[in-house]
């Protein structure tokens, strides 16, 4: 998108905080302050009434974007940060996104429907001096990968999954964010449409050409090169029924040093997809270095499994302990526990590429 | 496309026989009759004179769409049958394009430049009731695999390649061919544009949406799931820096029951990425095995080894011998000997799926 706004509003209506995945990626990770997250069904209580999160990034929960064009200091954007089965647009959002425009406010979504193919919307952002910014609509430039990401200077780590929606996004950011505090000149390298409104720039990789997926990432890559460390955000898995295409474009265009698998604590057999098994461990760790091999060899060096599901810290040590046997690498939860050993393991890999 | 022509012209003009990849698959394989070839560089030659091609399928080379026109019988359609690099129309053929339109005849083209989006084309179109075919516009209704493909009744075989352009979609047809001369229902699924033209119908697979390669070749396969074989024409190669992830794409959303791994003697790397070396057979057939199979087990059963490079026949099958020992099954080149030890391999796998 190439917008980095400063200040935004985020709409959730009625599915924050565990059904708006983008809201909660944006609350926590964002480069940019949140104002208000808008959810009618919660009007009055505040983000860390329902998520935990650092007091530096609580917000207030109003009931509609005029609410949140009352606050001070003024936004900037507003989030989209829900979307319904399909990526449609809820005409229940209507009001708040009118309202977003009359205000000359931009408006960020990553809907698979484009705002901007809107009538009625493209008119209000004309009128008011608005932007309205489709994340997921790919730019128009994108081609095919000249096989060129191992030539950057950065070193490149991706993140890869058992199955899709395991924690690659979440992992890759706080990889950033404990690289960052560590004073090394990390970037993360978005690649869905939540990692892109978080990062505020970013090709969504799942809704280009097919010829061009690879390409899409290597561009990426090219571009943020000359940092010492690039976290690119996964997709999928290279199992996936529908999704390995996705997975394997990235795994080829991003030429990673050095990959991470994560996992979901519990899950079985792939998400939607339940005839689907989910493989042994050992054996993402052998598609996922064999099929990097001959492009630009890689290894799994560590693990991050989500270990939400398992009630005690003990049992999380457990199941991490396991995972990590498995790839013969450290494996931890950054999120219940800390990112630290992952870095150690991503960074041991060598930072000069 | 949908479109089955009766009787056609092929474009091809300065770049048949070896550069018009399209002209010449189109010429030995589509199901419609050839009329003549278009070729400002060749007229008065014959189809013969430049390939080796069954006398049932051979036709006079004529300098323009004019001299196409004043044949007996009459043609239902211009086939565009050569592409220049990048996929865009090249100027010169406007005349030709132009003057079949003016006499209703059909266009059948597979750019990147959708014939109906220039407007002297669709305005011609109309006016004298013909239609334009742009085979490589993907149909609106694609969407996501659902990990279906298995369910047909038909056996499923895949082509997959050490690389781009090494007879794929050669291998499928002659192996279609060979099984509908036994009797067998047989049908080719094609995958690309040339393939397309061939066959009439097919998903454009490299020009879809990233997130929807696997379910727009699972959409083929159950439509076609009735027949006894599908031959289903594979795209790129598993290590190709650039298209992996269509391959990987057509092998999870196909669902093989086996394949056919192809080669080119002599290729030492990747064609146009020339630091990515081609890996050891063994690689390929481990490769291709393993990644299929936590979705849909699968096999490489056979090879085929394209050895117009290789001077002699004793050399040849000194080349596809020692294919065959690398995937350990038996290795032909269905051009220069038959299709026959190839379809053996394929149907001993079970013509049940």
């Amino acid at each position: 998108m190439n917008a980095t706004p400063s200040r935004v509003a985020v709409l959730a209506h009625d599915l924050f905080p565990h059904r708006a995945k983008t809201a909660t990626g944006v609350v926590r990770y964002a480069d940019y302050e949140i104002s208000a997250v808008i959810d009618r069904a919660n009007p009055g209580s505040r983000v860390s009434d329902h998520i935990s999160i650092p007091d530096d990034r609580d917000a207030p929960v109003v009931a509609s974007m005029a609410d949140a064009l009352d606050r001070d200091p003024a936004i900037d954007a507003l989030v989209v940060g829900i979307a319904p089965i399909g990526g449609g647009f809820d005409e229940s959002w209507r009001p708040d996104v009118t309202r977003a425009l009359e205000a000359g406010t931009d408006v960020i979504a990553g809907l698979h429907y484009f705002l901007a193919d809107d009538e009625e919307f493209a008119s209000l952002a004309d009128e008011h001096d608005a932007t309205l910014h489709d994340v997921r609509k790919p730019h128009p430039d994108l081609t095919v990968s000249e096989g060129r990401a191992n030539e950057v200077d950065a070193h490149v780590v991706l993140t890869v999954g058992t199955d899709c929606s395991v924690g690659k996004m979440t992992v890759s950011l706080e990889l950033t964010r404990a690289a960052q505090e560590r004073g090394i000149d990390a970037a993360f390298v978005p690649t869905g449409q939540t990692g892109i409104m978080i990062a505020g720039w970013g090709n969504p990789i799942d809704r280009v050409v097919s010829d061009f997926t690879a390409g899409a990432v290597e561009e990426m890559v090219l571009d943020e090169g000359d940092r010492d460390v690039l976290f690119v955000e996964g997709q999928g898995s290279i199992v996936h029924p529908a999704y390995s295409a996705v997975t394997c474009g990235i795994l080829h265009g991003a030429m990673p040093d050095a990959m991470v698998l994560c996992h979901e604590a519990g899950r079985e057999a792939v998400h939607g997809y339940e005839s689907t098994a989910i493989p042994d461990t050992g054996t993402y760790v052998d598609l996922y270095e064999d099929l990097a091999a001959p492009v630009h060899p890689s290894e799994v060096v560590a693990g991050a499994v989500n270990t939400a599901a398992v009630e005690t810290d003990a049992a999380a040590r457990e199941t991490l302990d396991a995972f990590g046997t498995a790839i013969g690498g450290p494996a931890t939860d950054p999120i219940r526990f800390d990112a630290d050993e992952l870095l150690d393991a991503v960074l041991d890999t060598g930072v000069d590429g």
